[in-house]
């Protein structure tokens, strides 16, 4: 399970998309939300958008992972999909902030790699924001404030990217992974492989 | 502090000397010993040749991070190359055994991290050793067996790769380094950095 976190503008998305392409066998999480599609944005492709109603009987049949408050929105990781893509032993790659990373790392403890994307400067962060165009100004100052509240969680992470290329950042992402699958806790099938070797039956 | 171990024959020494390729800024921790030079091997690049005497006197004087013995010669890693690499920010690269890690792992903690090689085969292990030519089939018959014993501490690395073809060995090792300068607590130097931006002085 690998969590990418950052202010929203920081290029989190960007590098997601990159991993993506480059790791087939990896599963992106779909999140549940009940705000509104932004132009562009496909149902079951970059969210499940859903009622406040659908939501909150999500929450009480406990089918999400994490789910959070941002403003007047509710976002939620859906649960089933991630079990089964585990379950088949494919890697998965969340796209939360540092409230679903909280609460995922409480339910997956020392399955979880969690990275924090940083941006190269404030300034870069909002010329992004405001380049979306489609959020009006009271929109961009929140989510300028959720930014700044966001990376004062970064020192939560396991690993920090200071994103200034994207093509240097999704490279470091994806170090991170290689590393992250030849750890010894996750290379356990290598034991009866050693000992055939170390018995000279090989 | 980057550890490569493995049993001889495994393909570490190869595996190094791509990444110091590829790694300029780092140093590679040359070991003292009191064997003999075998054909071809230079003093101060592949070994630091020294008297029993000597290397004793260096043991007395602390002069080594670590040292063990192995047959009947000794091996050990002089400490000031390696404490003048750390404090200019190099990291270094060590191709020492498990005894050699065991004590390095004490004396350096958090600042260690460590891979073992893993061969795909006995057999290629001593296909390897055997071609070396050198070496007598009694000298093969102990690697082979000290092979096997070096193989039996595997677990108490960090990171294990298995060896199947060298390329993706030397990408795998590398993956490991840009991940490990990518930890939170190797990225203390952003601490300001996130202050800055957080506080809107960018």
């Amino acid at each position: 399970m690998l969590v990418l976190s950052s202010p929203s503008g920081a290029g989190k998305t960007t590098i997601s998309r990159e991993i993506l392409k480059r790791e087939p066998a990896m599963t992106l999480s779909i999140s549940a939300t009940t705000r509104q599609p932004r132009p562009g944005e496909v149902e079951g492709k970059d969210y499940f958008f859903v009622t406040g109603e659908r939501f909150s009987r999500m929450v009480e049949e406990e089918a999400f992972l994490e789910h959070a408050r941002v403003f007047e929105n509710r976002y939620g990781t859906p649960r089933a999909p991630v079990e089964a893509a585990l379950s088949e032993g494919r890697d998965v790659l969340f796209d939360i902030d540092w409230q679903g990373t909280q609460q995922l790392r409480e339910s997956a403890r020392d399955d979880l790699v969690s990275v924090f994307i940083l941006p190269p400067s404030m300034a870069s962060l909002e010329e992004r924001l405001r380049s979306r165009a489609q959020d009006s100004d009271e929109v961009v100052r929140q989510r300028m404030a959720k930014a700044a509240d966001e990376m004062s969680h970064w020192a939560e992470y396991d690993y920090i990217v200071l994103n200034e290329k994207i093509a240097d950042s999704v490279e470091k992402v994806s170090a991170i992974l290689h590393a992250e699958r030849l750890r010894l806790d996750r290379q356990s099938g290598l034991r009866d492989f050693v000992e055939r070797l170390r018995g000279g039956e090989d």
